[in-house]
C-alpha cells in the first residue's frame, strides 16, 4: 500500500491527531484533534509534511499519486461541506495554508478563497444577495492568488485599490459600494494579465495546486530560512498544506473574525483576551491594517457567539494544558474556529501562567519549570525606565512587547542591520512591519509600528524576541522617502533618539535613564520551583560587595569568581602597585641570589645591599594589605558565610603600567623616578602574547610575596568577620596553573602564610585552596592537578582561547565568517565548544575526581549562565556554575531545567 | 638478620658482582667483579649506596650496625694485607672513595693514605728506608684530610708548598727532598690546626670514620647535585664507599701510576692508549698538575708490567664487552689496577667502537645501535674550521676533545654563564678547571688549559660534553687577576677573540670560519645499522631546495614540512603580495556580496563594481603564481620522488607588512597610495595575539584565492617535474585546523583547484591533502579531524604554546625559573612535555586512527630531532618524524634506539 500522504477532517472526525504534529504540522494537527474534540471547524484537509521533503527531492513535482489522494480529498470535502469546485449554486471554496511542525508566524504564505471565478462570483451573488461581500473576496483572492501564487507583487493591487477609495471619496475599504469593487476585480485581473502575463486562472482545481505548489516553494524561501536560521529550528521535514473549506468573516455586518487568547499573553493573567473585526477576512486582523475591538466588546456585540467561544477556550486549553492562541470567525453568526495553538507569550506571562497552572492543578511544577525559558528569564531581567525621570510623551500606542528601550530612529531593517553592526542602538520605525523585516527586528532596541494590533506581525515577532514594541501609533505619519517622521509639529528625523515603553505604550522623544527590572511574586515562586528541582548550584562572579549583594538577591548561592585586579586598580592603590612593578625584577634577583647563599653572613649581605629594593617592593605590598582585607570583608559580609572563591593576582604587570607617554612622564614624576625608568619598563614588560604570558600563578612563581601578601589580606579579613554562628569559609583560587608542581609551589608559599597569620591570631579557620582550569595541559593533566587542589574552577573563557586557538581581543574579525559559514554553531565565547572545549572540561573533571573523589568542580567563565552550557555543565556532574549577578536566575532555571529533563 | 651493608672484596674473592652496580656503585662493583675475575685488584670492602640514603633519612648519623659490620670488614681486610691500622711495622693505609650508581668523575671527594700518622710514618721511614716518600705521602695526607674531611681549603697547603719549593729553589715537587719535605708536613699540620681548629687526628679508624661521612657528605654539595641536573641523573640512592688498601705509585722510580684505555677514546682506534707518570699517585696525573707520558712509552720503561697491563685489559674489555678505562698503579715493580670502568669517549669515537666491535664479533648490531648517543651523533655534526682559512697558530696544546670553536676568551666559570647568558660566545681559559667550573664548562664553545693531559678533568669533562678541548697548552702564561694571558710576547685580553681546534690541538688567534662537518665512513655503516632496526621514517623540514638536498645527504626520507611563506617575502615578490594584502578586504566584502546575490544580474553589477580590487587581489596572487610553482619545482626535484608535506600559507598578513613608518611610506610611493592607507591597514591588522590571530587557515577561510594560488602552482609544478619512474606525490597541508568543518570547508576549495588544474592539463595526479594538528581542539577532536583529513602532522611548537599557555616569543622571562624550580624537566619547546601536550598528542593519533585506520601520522616541531621525543612518537606508533636537517642521523639513531630497546 502507498504511502498515506493527504488526512482529511470534518464532521467531527478526523484521519490525524494532535500528536502528529511532526506529520502533519502544528496547525493541521490541531485543526483534526479539534475536529474529533467537536470543535465548531470547517472541513479539509491536511497535505503531510514528507510530501513537501517529496516535492524538494522530487525538483518541484508532486509525487506520484499524490494527485489522484487529493482528489479524493476534494471530493470527501465536497461532499461534507455540501458543496463543489467551480458550481456556481453551491461553491467550495477553500484556503491554503501552510502549517510546519514548530509555529513560524507568517513565515508561510496563505491564500483564502480559493475557488471562486468569475462564474462562481455571478452564482454566488445571484445566491447571496450580497455583490460587495462577492466583489470583495473575489478582488482580495486575486491579489493574495497574483502576490502569492503568481509573483505579482501586491503594491500593484494596493496601488489600484488607493485609486479606487481617491476616486469614490472614501477612506476605508469596507466603504466602496459593490459597483465600485467589481471595478477594483477588473483593475486587478488587468494588473494580474499585465504582470503574470497570462489572464486570471477560472479553473479551481488549477487555482488549488498552484497555491499548493506555492506553499511548498516558500518553505525555502529567504524569509523563512533565515527565521528558522535565528530561531535555531532544524531537523524538520517541511511545511504541510492545509486546505480547508472557507468561511467568511465579511460576508455583512453579523460577520466577524478574531484572534483569541485563553490567558492574557502580555500579563498571564486568567482572563480571556483577543481582538476582533466585525465584517472582515482574518488576515485583517492579523496584519494590522485595520485597528481591531478588544474581545470583551464581543459580549455585548454578539453575546451567545461570546458564550461559545469562551466555553471552548476554557475547554482547549483543559484539553491543551497549556494558553491557546486561537483563530475565528463568525459567518452569518455561526462561530466557526480555525486554529488553535499554544499562545506565544511575554517572559513575564510566561512565569504567571506557569505558576498559575501549578495552583489550578492543571500542570506539574516539573512540567511548570520547562514553561518558561531561560531567554524569557532574561527578558525579565531587561531594564525598564527610571520611574522618576521626566518623560516627554509625545505618543501613545498599543503595549504590544513589554520592556523598554532606547535608540535611534531608523526606517528600514537593512539600515537597522547596518547601524546594529556599527554598534548603534537602533528603534525600527515602520508604518507596519512584515516578515521581510525579521532582520532588522531581531537587531533593533525596539519596535515602532504606526498601524496593527497586539496581534500585528510586529507585536507577535517582537515579543516572540523580548525586543519592546509600541504599536499602532496612529498619531503618527511617516515619511519613508524623507527618513522622517511627524507627529503634528513635531518633526524626529532617522538618527534622532526616542525611548519606547512596551509596557505603557508611550512614545518617548530623547534618551530615558533604563533602570534594573523589577520582579513579580510569580517570578519568586517560580524561582522556587526551580530551586527545588536543580541539582547544580548557583554561584556568582562578583568583585565588589555590591555585585555580591545584587547576586544575593537574584539567589546566588556563593561567589564562584572574586577577582582581585580591580582592587589593585582602584584610586590611590595604583601608586604602591606601579612601585611595587618597577622594584619586581630587583626584588626577584635578590631573592635568587638569597637562595644561593651559603652562609649567614652572604645572606645579610645580600639583604643589606637591597635595603632599597626591599623597602620599595615589600612596602608597596604592605601599603596594599589593608586595602586588600577591606574590600574581602566587605565581600565576605554581604555574602554572610556563603562560600566566597576569591582568585589570587591573574592579568600581567604590564596592564598596571600606563601605556601613552604622558602618563608615563606623570608616573615617573610621582614616584620620583626617571621618565626612562618607567619606559623601559613598559617596553621590558611588554608581551607579543600578552594571554599566553606572565601572569597568573606565574607571578607567583616569580614574586611570591604578592600571593603571600593577598592570602594574608583574605584571612585577615576572614578572621574579622567570622562568627561561630556565621563562619566565614574563603576558598583561595590560584590561576593558570599548567602543572602540579606549579600549584604545588605557588600553595606552598599561600598555606605558609595562612598558617603564619591564623598562629598570629591563635585562631583557626576552614579554608580551601584549589586552582582555576583555564590551561589545556591542567585539563589533561587533571589527575596530577587534583593531588593538590581541593577544588576546580573551569575558567572556560582562556580555556576556549587556548583550546581552539582563538584571542578574544582578536578574534571578532573572522569568528563571523565562522558562525555563519556554520564552521561553528555559535561563537564559541559566548556558547561553550562542547565537541571541543567541553570534552576537555569533561575529561577534566572526570580526571580531577579520580584521585580525589570528593572535588568540588563548578565553571566560572562568561558561559557560566549561558543556559545549554548550564545543561552541560548539570550532564557531566558539576557541583556548581557561576555567572554574572543578572543572569543567576538564567542559570537558577537552566539548571532546574537540566534536571527536569535529564 | 640484619641487612647486609658491606662487601668486602680481595683475595680473588668477592661478596658482591658487576650486576651489583645500584648497590655498590660502579666503581664497587666492577671492583668486586675484577676481583672475582682475579685481576690484580688491592683488597677492599665497599659500603653500599643505601647506606647513605640511611645516613641522610638519620641525619647525618650511622645506622645502627654499621659500624660493627665496617669493623669487621676492616678486620678482615688487615687479614688480606697482613697489615694493621696504626701498627708502625705493618700499616694499614686505605683510601676511600665515592662511587655511585652512575659514573661522576671527580664529583665525589676521596681521601688517599688514609692510615698514617706521626707513628706509623715512623715505622715506614724504618721499613721502607725512604724518608722521602712516607713523608710525600703524608703531607698530601694531611692536605687531602684537611681539605676533604674537614674543608680547610687545599690552597692553604699549596700555598705552604709553593714556599716550600721557592726556599728549596725547586720547580716540582719531586725535587724536594726528604727534609724539606719533613718541613713541609710540619707547616701542613700547623695550617691544619689553625683552620680546624684541634690537632690532626691520630687514630686511623676515627680518620677513616670522618673520611666516610665526608664522602656520603659529597653526595649533596653544590657542584654534585649541578653535575646531577646537568646530565639529568636521577632516581639514585646516593653514594657508595669504597675503602680499598693503598698501593703506592710514589715510592720510588719503579713505582707509577696511570689511567689507560682499551682503545683511543678519541678516534675509537683499535690500540692501547693512555698516559702514566712515574714515581707519581694517581691524583697526579687526574689532577693534571704534571703532563704525563702516553702509555707506549712504558712499554719500554717497564715491558714486563706493560704485557701484563695490555693483556689484562683485552681481558676485561672482552669481559666487559666495552672499551674500559683502567687505573693502574705499579708500585715497586708490581702491577694493581685500581679501577676498571666503561670510557668515556668521544663521539667519532663511539661510533667507530660500534662499528669496529660489531665486526669483531664482540656485540651484536643492535648493541651497537645502544652504544652511541643521539647526542654524540649531534656532535659529529658540529661544524669544523674550514680549512683553506690561514690559521695564525699562536700556541698548541693536546687535542683534548674533538670539533672547533671560536669565541671570546673569559678565565672564570661566572663570566662564561653571565656572559654566555648575555648571547656571547665564550671560550673558557683556566690553569686547570676543577669540578667548580662545571657551570662555566657547560655554557663555553671551547676550554683552553694550560696544564693537565688528555685525561685532566677538563678533558673528561669537555669530551662528555661535547664540547671542544685542548689541554695542558704549556706556553701559555694565564694572569687571573689581570684577566690575560700571555704567550711570549702576545697578549691575549678577556674578551678577545680565539679559536680552538680540538682536534689538532692548536690554538688560534682571532676567529676562524666555521663548516660543516665531515663523516667518516663508520658514520655511514652506523647509521645504516640504526637504519636496519628503527620503525620510525625521518623525514625533514625544508623549504629550499639546497635544505632539502642536504637533508637528503643526511639521510630524510621526505620533507615533513615545506613552509610556504618564506616564498612570500623573497625579493620582489613581497610587492604583490602587500598589494594584494591592501586589497584583501575589499575583496573579501564582494565574495560576501556575491554570496547573497540573488539573480546573475546583480552578481554582474557587483563584479563590475569591484573591477579595480579584483584586478587588485587576484593580480597580485596571479604575479605570484609563478614564483610558488618554481619554488615548488626545485622542491620536487630536489627530492627525487620521495614524498614532500607543503604547509599552505600560515602567519598572519600583518607580517608581511612593514611596521616602521620610513618603510611604510616607501611602500605607499611603490603602490601608489596614500600612506595613511598603508598606515591604517598595518592598524587594522594588528592582533594583541597574533599567535592566536587570524592566520593559518582561517586567511583561508576568509581569502580561498590564496589557497587556491597555492594549490594550483603545487599541482602544476608537480605535473612538469613528475616522471611515471619517479612520480611526485605532493601531500598538502592545511595548517591551524581546530575542526573538521573548518578543514572541509579549506580543503574543498583547494581540491576543487586540483582538480580544475588536473583538467587543464588533462593529467592524473596522485596527491594527499591533511592538516597539521597544532590547535588542542583539533587534536581533541581529531576523530572528526580525520574524517577529512588523509594524514595529521603535530605541529608541536604551536600545540606546545597553546596547550601549556605559553608564548614562545614570551615566556624565555619566567620558563628558566620553571624549570629551575623544577616545575618542568625541561623547557618544553626543546624537549616535548610527554604528561601534558605528549597526552594530547597521542589521543589526537588514537582518535585519528579510530575513523582512519591508514591515517599517516607525523610530527614536524621543533621536537622531531629531539631523542626523547622521537623515542616517545614511536612509542605512541606514528608513521615519522620530521626535523631539521642536521638533526636528522640523531633523529635516526634515536628510532632506531627506541625500536631496539622497545
Amino acid at each position: 500500500m502507498a504511502q498515506k500522504r493527504v488526512y482529511f477532517f470534518g464532521n467531527k472526525k478526523a484521519e490525524g491527531n494532535a500528536s502528529m504534529k511532526e506529520l502533519l504540522g502544528g496547525k493541521g494537527a490541531n485543526l483534526a484533534e479539534m475536529t474529533r474534540l467537536g470543535v465548531p471547524v470547517p472541513a479539509g484537509f491536511t497535505i503531510g509534511t514528507a510530501v513537501c521533503s517529496e516535492y524538494y527531492s522530487n525538483k518541484g513535482k508532486w509525487p506520484k499519486g499524490l494527485e489522484e489522494e487529493v482528489d479524493k480529498n476534494v471530493k470527501k470535502l465536497e461532499k461534507a461541506m455540501d458543496a463543489k469546485f467551480g458550481d456556481p449554486q453551491r461553491p467550495l471554496l477553500v484556503s491554503i495554508r501552510s502549517g510546519a511542525a514548530v509555529s513560524m508566524p507568517g513565515m508561510m504564505d496563505t491564500v483564502l478563497n480559493l475557488g471562486l471565478n468569475d462564474e462562481v462570483v455571478a452564482g454566488l451573488i445571484e445566491k447571496t444577495n450580497n455583490p460587495r461581500f462577492v466583489y470583495d473576496i473575489y478582488r482580495r483572492f486575486i491579489d493574495m492568488f497574483g502576490d502569492v501564487v503568481m509573483g505579482c507583487h501586491h503594491e500593484h493591487f494596493e496601488h489600484a485599490l488607493a485609486a479606487a477609495k481617491k476616486k469614490a471619496g472614501v477612506e476605508n475599504d469596507n466603504e466602496l459600494s459593490a459597483d465600485q469593487l467589481k471595478e477594483v476585480v477588473d483593475s486587478y485581473k488587468a494588473i494580474y494579465k499585465k504582470h503574470v502575463g497570462k489572464s486570471f486562472p477560472q479553473d479551481p482545481k488549477q487555482q488549488m495546486i498552484n497555491a499548493i505548489n506555492a506553499v511548498f516553494n516558500s518553505w525555502n524561501i529567504d524569509r523563512a530560512v533565515k527565521y528558522r536560521k535565528l530561531n535555531n529550528i532544524t531537523g524538520l521535514l517541511g511545511t504541510a498544506v492545509n486546505v480547508q473549506a472557507m468561511v467568511f468573516g465579511n460576508m455583512g455586518q453579523d460577520c466577524g473574525t478574531g484572534v483569541c487568547f485563553t490567558r492574557n499573553p502580555s500579563t498571564g493573567k486568567k482572563e480571556f483576551y483577543g481582538e476582533f473585526l466585525m465584517n472582515a477576512q482574518g488576515e485583517d486582523v492579523v496584519a494590522g491594517i485595520r485597528t481591531p475591538m478588544p474581545l470583551a466588546k464581543l459580549k455585548r456585540v454578539m453575546p451567545k457567539v461570546y458564550k461559545e467561544l469562551t466555553a471552548l477556550m476554557t475547554r482547549l486549553e483543559k484539553h491543551y494544558k497549556d494558553m491557546q492562541d486561537m483563530e475565528f470567525t463568525i459567518q452569518q453568526g455561526k462561530l466557526y474556529v480555525l486554529q488553535t495553538r499554544t499562545g506565544k507569550r511575554t517572559a513575564a506571562a510566561a512565569v504567571k501562567i506557569a505558576v498559575d497552572m501549578v495552583k489550578e492543578k492543571m500542570i506539574t511544577q516539573k512540567q511548570a519549570v520547562t514553561r518558561v525559558t531561560p531567554e524569557q528569564i532574561d527578558m525579565l531581567l531587561h531594564p525598564s525606565f527610571d520611574n522618576k525621570a521626566k518623560r516627554v510623551v509625545i505618543a501613545k500606542g498599543l503595549p504590544a512587547s513589554p520592556g523598554a528601550a532606547v535608540g535611534q530612529v531608523v526606517f528600514d531593517a537593512e539600515t537597522a542591520e547596518k547601524w546594529s553592526a556599527a554598534g548603534k542602538k537602533v528603534i525600527l520605525v515602520r508604518i507596519e512591519t512584515s516578515p521581510e523585516d525579521i532582520g532588522g527586528m531581531a537587531v533593533a532596541e525596539g519596535i515602532l509600528t504606526a498601524r496593527g494590533g497586539m496581534t500585528s506581525h510586529a507585536a507577535v515577532v517582537a515579543r516572540g524576541m523580548g525586543i519592546c514594541c509600541v504599536a499602532g501609533v496612529n498619531d503618527i505619519n511617516i515619511n519613508y522617502k524623507a527618513k522622517k517622521f511627524t507627529i503634528g509639529k513635531l518633526t524626529i528625523k532617522q538618527g534622532d533618539l526616542i525611548s519606547l515603553d512596551g509596557t505603557s505604550g508611550e512614545v518617548i522623544n530623547g534618551a530615558l535613564t533604563l533602570v534594573a527590572p523589577k520582579l513579580s511574586g510569580e517570578f519568586g515562586e517560580f524561582m522556587k520551583i526551580c530551586d527545588k528541582y536543580r541539582k547544580l548550584a548557583v554561584r556568582t562572579n562578583a568583585d565588589t560587595p555590591e555585585d555580591a549583594k545584587r547576586a544575593r538577591d537574584f539567589g546566588a548561592e556563593g561567589i564562584g569568581l572574586c577577582r582581585t585586579e580591580h582592587m589593585f586598580f582602584e584610586g590611590d592603590r595604583i601608586w604602591p602597585v606601579r612601585s611595587m612593578i618597577l622594584a619586581a625584577d630587583d626584588y626577584s634577583n635578590m631573592l635568587k641570589a638569597l637562595s644561593k647563599a651559603e652562609t649567614a653572613k652572604e645572606e645579610k649581605e645580600i639583604l643589606k645591599a637591597n635595603k632599597e629594593v626591599r623597602k620599595q617592593f615589600e612596602g608597596s605590598l604592605k601599603k596594599l594589605l589593608p586595602y586588600q582585607r577591606k574590600d574581602f570583608e566587605g565581600i565576605f559580609k554581604a555574602m554572610k558565610g556563603l562560600p566566597v572563591t576569591i582568585r589570587l593576582l591573574d592579568p600581567p604587570l604590564h596592564e598596571f603600567l600606563p601605556q601613552d607617554k604622558k602618563s608615563q612622564i606623570e608616573m615617573a614624576k610621582r614616584l620620583g623616578v626617571k621618565t626612562k625608568v618607567v619606559t623601559e619598563k613598559v617596553e621590558a614588560l611588554h608581551e607579543f602574547n600578552p594571554m599566553l604570558g606572565h601572569r597568573g600563578c606565574r607571578l607567583a612563581v616569580t614574586y611570591p610575596a604578592i600571593y603571600r601578601m593577598q592570602a594574608r589580606a583574605i584571612i585577615e579579613a576572614a578572621l574579622k568577620v567570622s562568627t561561630p554562628k556565621c563562619p566565614v569559609k574563603p576558598e583561595i583560587m590560584i590561576p593558570l596553573v599548567g602543572s602540579v608542581k606549579e600549584l604545588a609551589l605557588v600553595k606552598a608559599d599561600v598555606v605558609d602564610e595562612i598558617k603564619t597569620v591564623l598562629k598570629e591570631n591563635g585562631k583557626k579557620l576552614k579554608y580551601m585552596v584549589g586552582t582555576m582550569i583555564e590551561v589545556p595541559r591542567a585539563a589533561l593533566t587533571a589527575d596530577e592537578v587534583a593531588t593538590e587542589a581541593e577544588f576546580f574552577s573551569f575558567g572556560t573563557n582562556d580555556l576556549t582561547q587556548m583550546t581552539m586557538g582563538f584571542s578574544r581581543d582578536d578574534a571578532a574579525r573572522f569568528l563571523g565568517e565562522y558562525v555563519d559559514s556554520g564552521i561553528y554553531d555559535a561563537d564559541p565565547f559566548q556558547v561553550l565548544d562542547q565537541s571541543g572545549v567541553g570534552k576537555l572540561v569533561k575529561m577534566g573533571l572526570e580526571l580531577g575526581r579520580s584521585t580525589r573523589k570528593s572535588l568540588k568542580v563548578g565553571i566560572c567563565g562568561e558561559h557560566g549562565g549561558e543556559p545549554n552550557t548550564v545543561e552541560f555543565c548539570h550532564k557531566i556532574g558539576m557541583n556548581y556554575v557561576s555567572c554574572s549577578p543578572f543572569r543567576v536566575p538564567i542559570a537558577r532555571l537552566a539548571a532546574a531545567q537540566a534536571a527536569v529533563n535529564g
